[in-house]
């Protein structure tokens, strides 16, 4: 894969983010990291969607150094950079500020697993951090959003494969996935089910999470070795 | 009707789903049955709506037995086959995980019938199944997803024609019709009574559900020998 | 203005509702009055807005007959005939089932003035009428519709061009203008303002209505010999 | 800057208002000042959106006195003039009515700073004035409405570049910028953390805002000396 091969997929894989009402203005932003090749391609920072360009997307070394005459890479590149690091089955990464997932992000909640539509894709609750310190956003902020995110699954005991997201507290959303693609359908579903989750919440109180042995069925009917769904 | 018909006629019924806004990527199918061919046509599983083309659908025998040379079927093929079964009078079935109904699916309650929008289309409340037992997902999932559907609407006496859909506890609605045309429009009615049932919520505790003359007027205006709603 | 012409306007008029999400399939109807030629021109009964076309408007005289050679007009025709009868100044009416009008009209509320933004259309709550007993129902149902509305205006001694719209229990909205585009116009209004109102709630418990004299003031700078709003 | 160049710019920032679902009608306004010249530009009264031209904007001084031969200028003007005169370092407002702003206003109530999309923008609680007295709304009402505004920004020690938005209570929201493009973004902006505000307090009652120092980074990260954010 080359430089103009990489550059417009990531492209492509940015503009689904307002196509599907992800983001507003300039906000979030994509990723993806090829490791044999040693590169790490992300959106630029603060460019609008609707001037952006395939050639705009900034390319790095695997520690997040850009290669000369380039945009500035998205000022998250270091939270990607460190994931990329610490997930080795991470090949992509999206951030978005999407309405729902922020709505959990802000109230400190996980995205509870309360049917199907979540269990096809995440394998239970879509775990939201802890607040960073006064210490972690003072210095190397978005390194420390990548930490906090890797304590999180660490802690947690979560493989990022088998929950491709997360909500940073306060914050919003960060979503995996072992490729582009599948990183950019995760983005969509997770804000599906943050809203599904909330409008449930309306309808019952002490709402109950889906059956363990459901979540394993619809999980599994689409991931792994006994997958039956698709072609 | 040949196949190359009924296929055309099922791709079209499938794209109304994304073009109404009630499914992602993937998700939701619609089938229909010509039980005088011995034939059922269905959505193929895991194909983008954006690629799908009409020759893609899937036919199978009254068993769900797909001819030769076609894609997979939709994963949820057992289900159909075995509503066509069991109900007679329905000709067209709908899977969708279209938002506030699958809310109610996750919350595990009916929709209620709250005034003459649900009434129009839905002779009562919409029901919801039980829950599927442990024994019930790991062997035969999506035949005793149709088996529970049916249990629901033989308990409960309610004739799949008068209440042309059903909530599956902790996934979403399935939905019917006489024809192709009747459950896709079913479909898009059923996400609006359930946001509608909702909102009502909402704005007052302790709803009363609509009254029952006004209900049997409602529907039998638009419905049987006494109809008089449309040319 | 001949009938081509006025079939033309009713038509347009019409087809604002799917464009502006106020109603699905067939739903919903516009009316006209033209008193001094002693018609009234409404949509035809049942027809997707997606086939309609201009001609198919149904022009009846002042008693709701419709000339010969014509679609069956609305069901909700007797509805629109009385109310033309019994509210001089009401030019053209509007039905719909817009989703936040009807989730007032499911709870049986009024849709409470709580800012400018109501204020700026509706001089006052929009009522809700009482449910209809079983008998109006049984018999002569589309007119005692009519009935109740005329019932809840001059109860209220509310002014149908000063509060044009009312929410019909456990049903849904009917809304008034003195001419096509302001009927139009008010339904939008009206939907937009129930569905501010009901999330104004969400935000506070024991919400106040708005200050009787910024109420005047904002509807008063849009009607009336002081108004100074528009060109 | 000319002033048909002007009129362009000021145009086509009105247009984003409809483009971004954040009014109705002929809801809103977006006016420049250009303190150099001596001149402000602001919409016309009441002119729909559709059918709006460059030319219809209008030209007026530094008292709000339009210059011969123009539209009516937005009933807002008067608004819109004392602030450009109270605050030195605003060059372009907005006023809309944006559904999740106005539920705020009407809940008279101030939009929290939950999470870092707002603090992305607005440093700090987007404040809610108080409600106007009746003399206040009896005689120069648009000009009280300014008054009230720079009231709320004295009183609480505010800087309107700082925090950009201002909620009027009972009405809705007016939005600041140092240009017409700032403005703008900020009111799209505006509408989005309102409507996030809101969801996050749905899902848990007691919410905590945001940490003063995310809030600091967050804010600086793409405002002041030290900004990051950005090409």
């Amino acid at each position: 894969m080359n430089d103009a091969i990489i550059k417009q997929h990531v492209y492509e894989a940015n503009m689904q983010l307002p196509k599907n009402n992800l983001v507003k203005l300039t906000w979030g932003n994509v990723s993806v990291i090829d490791r044999d090749k040693g590169i790490i391609c992300i959106k630029p920072s603060g460019v609008p969607y609707s001037k952006m360009r395939p050639e705009d997307m900034v390319i790095t070394d695997l520690d997040g150094k850009p290669f000369d005459n380039q945009l500035k890479p998205s000022s998250d590149l270091a939270t990607h950079v460190y994931l990329y690091q610490q997930m080795d089955n991470v090949q992509s990464i999206v951030h978005t500020h999407s309405l729902h997932a922020v709505a959990y992000a802000q109230a400190g909640r996980d995205i509870p697993a309360y049917g199907t539509t979540h269990a096809d894709t995440f394998y239970g609750p879509v775990p939201c951090t802890r607040s960073l310190t006064e210490a972690e956003v003072a210095t190397d902020y978005e390194l420390n959003t990548g930490k906090v995110i890797v304590e999180t699954f660490e802690q947690r005991q979560i493989d990022p494969v088998a929950i491709p997201a997360v909500i940073v507290n306060q914050h919003g959303p960060f979503i995996f996935g072992t490729s582009l693609k599948k990183a950019v359908e995760h983005t969509i579903i997770l804000e599906e089910v943050a809203e599904m989750a909330m409008k449930s919440e309306l309808l019952k109180q002490d709402m109950n999470t889906i059956d363990g042995f459901l979540l394993d069925k619809h999980y599994f009917r689409k991931h792994g070795a006994t997958a039956y769904y698709g072609q």
